[in-house]
């Protein structure tokens, strides 16, 4: 949790000064507190159903490790995911391999991990088949089914429109499950859609969850008892102060769509979320210090982290609340654009704020930068990715150590005739 | 060079063939003969110039020595780019260290090791000058000038608009100058402007030298020996086959106005530029395999790198040729939209592109990847970065190790209470 004493910014029981003098900046700060009060809203929003987490949002082994302490499954979206998540100890059996391009590697890593699939093309289908049968194994599948739904969220990260790259038509998937139930090595027992991140309105998955449960209906008559019907990640959190349902809000709109369609079917699915966003999302703030202040045709704040470290603003024009940590107790006095150290106008973090007189050494604090925040970090300009710090009450630990400029270089080879 | 033959593509007289087969996918390919060309064109063009590569362009340290051996000098935006920059061997009194957001800890290390600086703001140049009075040296600076020109390109990568967060408005420039003059620690010697990135038509640069000279002839006036005008770099390359122009072509109208400038100063400013699009653009090729042909409401092909590796047409809509570069002597049969293997619907390297008929293995070939390609490149979805190959004639060299998935956790720390 985040609050305010004597003017400074507080994660837990952790003042920010202590944190920027033990570690400097930019850092990601994560309070365990709320990622376990995220946590346990959707264990009691969802008691019947099984959580996969998005490790796409946050893949830092230490916030993974206490969320699969607390019985999440993962949803992992690349073997690189896959590796992490086994490593995070979350159970082979609640782990579904998502992606839409998954190499042969890859497809043989997920077969020999004993994963869950959700198969995204026929050409996925068949790779997967000989693998398993050459591997000796049979995996589970679902298929991710396209529903064509608009999820009213942005466009980037809409992923169930008509011509969205992932998933497969919803028209023809029954067929393709019946090519699955007669193929050898794959055991289709799931049906997986995925409709966007950062939805902020629960109807689209209510629209969703109908059409699963129609498809649900018709892939049961070919035979196909189903374990699993997964419905996505994607709940939005409340970037702007306006807003966002809760995991109980979608529960009390899901649970009696799933109950019902549920009495309709033979078999007996759980309902799979993936939520990820909503996890980890405002666990988490980014510190940024000031290296200067300009007053040029605007009032420029320039700050050691850009959109090298929290890519959001500039790649979805997100908006993230920004604070002066070291002046909570001070009024707005002017308007400040807070702008990061990368070549790129678009390099902004925030735009006409209302904050503090700032001052350069002054530390700003981006909130709600836990998913899509170091998930998403380069090292764009030469510029070092930061540290990563967890706080549980008086104590907090390094999770991940800062690189140095030697790591912009470490897997560099000069041939010899250039040295 | 690149060419086909018998059907495949060849970097220099290397076939892809051999190339997947030696580094595997994806893998990022730099023919030197096209890197030496684009050299000689701006050695040719500007003989008493100096040419400073932008860095941020591609960092890979093997391009770089072939950069600072032809004589060039390097624009740095970063204590990590200053870094990569001196082990390159570029020359220091031809380092510039730019940057509108620098830390304490970059100016130190920039007044260190001699670089000249281009000054962003007025909070910069006294701890500039700080900085250099402890370390009891002089500095060598030029101010980042806003011209207020608009270079009809990206907005998120024209730099010099009015609102831009880059540089000093013009207006207010001699005063800072005069500052800077009484400034101990801190010897003004240069004047400097970039007016942005990807730009095809020349004039605003033409617009921008004149402007420089304007501030010259009255910053001479205080006292200020200028030894350089830095005219920032930006020139754009021809991505989309509708040509884009050459450094002869901007130095036809740049050196006379240069001239023309000259001859109204007392003192005698060397002309600097900061090419690096135009560098190293168009001698990268990104190589990445198909993993699934999909048809949905669109044909798509799936393959193993997508924006982790090139983020440029998901972050700016960017357009780069794609082929297939096993089935280069083939015509176009079917349209395709090429994705890559990222969870999110805007991870689309090129849409409706007419290719032969594409096959699972099949080796699509990305161009022009040059520049801010790898530089961009993040271990989003939890993807390792791929390797980078250097091509001279027949033979190759890998310049940059391909990274395993411990090196997706390899700065991460899990506490012991969390094991």
């Amino acid at each position: 949790m985040f609050s305010v004493r004597n003017g400074w910014l507080f994660v837990e029981d952790v003042s920010i000064k202590e944190l920027v003098e033990s570690y400097g900046t930019p850092l990601y700060v994560t309070s365990r507190s709320t990622l376990e009060r995220n946590i346990k809203a959707y264990k009691d929003a969802f008691k019947d159903a099984k959580l996969l987490y998005a490790v796409k949002a946050n893949n830092n082994l230490s916030i993974l490790r206490i969320i699969s302490a607390n019985g999440f499954g993962a949803d992992v979206f690349s073997g690189g995911e896959l590796y992490i998540a086994l490593l995070a100890d979350f159970p082979k059996e609640y782990i579904l391999f998502n992606g839409n391009s998954k190499s042969d590697e890859e497809i043989r890593m997920g077969v020999r991990s004993g994963v869950a699939f959700s198969v995204d093309s026929i050409d996925e289908l068949y790779t997967l088949s000989e693998t398993a049968i050459l591997e000796d194994s049979e995996v589970r599948i679902a298929f991710r089914v396209n529903p064509e739904i608009d999820a009213k969220t942005h466009p980037k990260i809409a992923t169930a429109l008509r011509t969205s790259k992932f998933g497969i038509p919803w028209e023809g998937i029954v067929d393709i499950y019946r090519t699955a139930y007669e193929l050898p090595g794959v055991e289709p027992c799931g049906i997986h859609c995925h409709i966007g991140s950062q939805i902020t309105d629960i109807s689209p998955f209510v629209e969703a969850l109908e059409k699963m449960f129609q498809i649900a209906k018709q892939v049961e008559e070919i035979g196909v008892e189903l374990e699993f019907i997964d419905i996505g990640g994607g709940l939005g959190i409340d970037y702007e102060g306006k807003g966002a349902p809760t995991p109980a809000q979608l529960a009390e709109k899901l649970l009696p769509v799933f109950e019902n369609g549920l009495s309709e079917l033979k078999s007996d699915p759980e309902l799979w979320l993936e939520p990820g966003r909503s996890i980890v999302g405002d666990t988490t703030v980014l510190l940024t210090k000031v290296n200067a202040v300009k007053k040029s045709y605007k009032n420029f704040v320039a700050v050691d982290a850009g959109f090298n470290l929290l890519l959001r603003p500039a790649m979805y024009n997100a908006y993230h609340r920004i604070a002066v940590a070291n002046k909570m107790d001070r009024e707005g006095e002017e308007v400040y654009t807070i702008v990061g150290p990368i070549c790129e106008s678009g390099d902004i973090l925030g735009e006409d704020r209302k904050l503090p007189k700032v001052e350069k050494g002054d530390i700003i604090a981006i909130f709600d930068a836990g998913a899509y925040g170091f998930a998403m970090s380069s090292q764009y300009n030469g510029r070092t990715r930061c540290a990563e710090v967890l706080v549980e009450g008086s104590h907090h630990y390094l999770t991940r150590e800062a690189e140095s400029y030697g790591d912009l270089i470490v897997k560099q080879r000069i041939p010899e005739h250039l040295l």
